[in-house]
């Protein structure tokens, strides 16, 4: 399974780190806000940039030696805390909280906020960020429905341009097939559907041989975050 | 033209306030990797939160209301410093560099750099930020063509996983047809090209009757960054 580490965290000690590391980023995502946006005077801009070079140092002095990754504890749930959609530890991800329906199994929904950091044309969503948070939620959907996958296809049709501010993303899957699933979705705006999208996701060859000789330890994990 | 912004700014104060924020958006873009990867103890962790938390309350203090938008010098030089993939002020942003080939129309490509906020599956670029670094290029190739315009559709076949690190992205027209553009693209790794894609880009409506009343105040952008 490569890159997927297995830490064995206690749960508690999952939880411990998410209580830190939450607030953290989050505190670092207001910044990024407040950078694009602000209009002090260039002394104070000058004076603040010293600052977080500063902070960007401490920070340094310990830390990963490449990308995050995703992790797994003890019990097998992973961490996908990097990851640009979702990563509780990454400032660029907004990130979105994805909830699984209990009884249908693949379908997928999240509601979230898009702010000014995540513009195209001016108030609108970049066009490239609607297939950003599709792609994660229609592959999310393909591991709820039991079959991981990596994506090897996305179509994203535009119906209106879908505003900056609360959205509503949801995905579902069309079909599955040993172990290609295909699936659709869409994000909601204020006035109705703004883009859907359907995918084709298939589960890598590593994963299909750990599978077939069940061996526990290459497991592929719930989706391909 | 909703949303763009002319803003009258002369050449040199243009260059000045990408001398003053470009280095200042890439120290936050540097606080946000250190902010994912730090291993730095806890009470390290919540000092500079609390330090990263004072610093946005000093850039808030006179901001923009909401987004940045796209805003136009006298001379009609679009400045999308706010865009998700080639925002100067955007720390989400890498930022992208896009080239114009000089003599070919629509020919744009990019060399860039995607670090560890850029993760999708371990090591690998997410498959939606693939897709959110080629909608700007094929959108930009449409309107180095002369023929901006909003996505229509995109299509993403994937060849095999991006890697996190130095990439390069290319884009194209294949055709285009009065206020229709179709243009193509993809990313190319180290190991050759990763992911295709296709899309079709359309002028809106309120561009085009501005087009046909030769309104120039109303003028379409060079791109619907």
């Amino acid at each position: 399974m490569p890159g997927y580490v297995r830490d064995d965290l206690p749960e508690e000690e999952v939880e411990r780190q998410r209580d830190l590391y939450g607030p953290f980023t989050q505190s670092i995502r207001e910044l990024v806000d407040a950078g694009l946006r602000t209009l002090v005077a260039d002394e104070e801009v000058l004076a603040v940039q010293a600052e977080v070079e500063a902070l960007t140092a401490r920070l340094r002095a310990k830390q990963l030696e490449g990308a995050y990754g995703v992790r797994f504890s003890a019990e097998g749930r992973g961490r996908p805390w990097g990851n640009t959609v979702v990563g509780l530890r990454n400032a660029v991800a907004p990130p979105l909280t994805i909830e699984h329906h209990p009884d249908r199994d693949g379908r997928v929904w999240s509601d979230f906020h898009l702010g000014a950091v995540y513009e195209g044309p001016p108030g609108l969503v970049h066009g490239g960020v609607s297939a950003l948070v599709l792609d994660q939620l229609l592959g999310e959907s393909a591991g709820a429905g039991g079959k991981p996958g990596m994506t090897a296809t996305l179509t994203l049709t535009y119906k209106r341009g879908t505003p900056l501010g609360a959205l509503r993303g949801e995905a579902w899957i069309e079909r599955a097939e040993s172990y290609k699933t295909w699936a659709r979705g869409h994000l909601i705006g204020p006035e109705g559907v703004t883009v859907e999208a359907e995918g084709l996701f298939v589960l890598p060859r590593w994963a299909r041989e750990a599978l077939a000789k069940q061996d526990p330890e290459k497991a592929p994990p719930r989706y391909f975050e």
